[in-house]
């Protein structure tokens, strides 16, 4: 139960800021376990997928994508927002399709995780896709990609570099390390 | 130089949406690769820092505390904002210190990276901290948490559970996994 929880914060009011295509904005009035007040500024998100697809030669697959928030390009893992009620499994798919071309034999889950949870209830859920099959990329109208296959060292030297730098890339790649290690390789 | 990115997206206009404590929120109508128009909904944010500490005990030392955005409470490793020209080494230690009460005698970069590119700009500043001495603890004024020292397999458990849930501390769990898998422990 929430007031049951000794750090819960109450929401005394709510104001929406701004209503957009891909985020809500709002400010809530909260009321601190000491019972004094503050403020909370909200980004809502429907929530995304991102997709660690493995090749059969032990690659990586990326997208190298422009991104406007950055005003730079980076080099990231296959994401994408889900559809209001899309199943995660099912966007995962479709965005690892659309973007690269790859199907995938088998998905298994990773991890989901809440990329900024200060300011953002946005859910990421990070899926392991391996036994790829080639075919065609349908990417969105408003998305440009250019598609590239790395190992984990060339994956590494990106990191490295700063070309790989947001949270669900660098996280996957961590955990893919993990896995090679524990393999063994 | 930007206009020579195939990927770049120029800015036509941009309109300032809100501008608050934490965040500032941006749409921008950006001329895409195909010379078509879109728009880009933008948070800017001053950026953060977080720590994984790692006691002598072999424990990763965390705090619960409730997310608004969330409406629950998390266990993540010690993070937050960082002041204007603040220092992220500088942030990181003061943040160690204020929430958990630790010192620490050695501070590692682990990575840097972005929470969520797609929409916000957050840039984030993982360290490793060890030789931790304990000290007391300052927190915000409107900040409510509680430390916890967790193990690796409790820890793993925990993000089983759901309760370790975002992106820089399951990151940093399998950072200090990465590290436990390479030293043979």
């Amino acid at each position: 139960m929430r007031h049951n929880d000794r750090l819960y914060e109450q929401t005394i009011s709510s104001q929406t800021i701004y209503d957009g295509r891909i985020i809500k904005v709002k400010v809530d009035e909260v009321r601190l376990p000491n019972g004094k007040t503050a403020k909370r500024e909200i980004v809502n998100h429907q929530g995304a997928v991102a997709v660690l697809a493995l090749t059969d030669e032990g690659r990586m697959v990326t997208v190298r994508q422009f991104r406007k928030p950055l005003e730079r390009t980076i080099v990231e893992i296959p994401a994408g927002k889900l559809e209001p009620g899309e199943d995660p499994l099912e966007c995962a798919k479709r965005e690892l399709a659309e973007e690269t071309g790859y199907q995938a034999e088998q998905f298994t889950h990773l991890s989901s995780f809440y990329t900024s949870p200060g300011f953002a209830d946005e859910l990421l859920h990070l899926y392991l896709a391996t036994g790829l099959q080639p075919g065609p990329v349908k990417p969105d109208d408003d998305e440009f990609v250019e598609v590239e296959e790395l190992t984990l060292e060339e994956a590494k030297r990106l990191h490295e570099r700063g070309e790989i730098r947001d949270a669900k890339t660098v996280l996957a790649l961590f955990a893919w390390e993990n896995r090679v290690l524990k393999q063994g390789g």
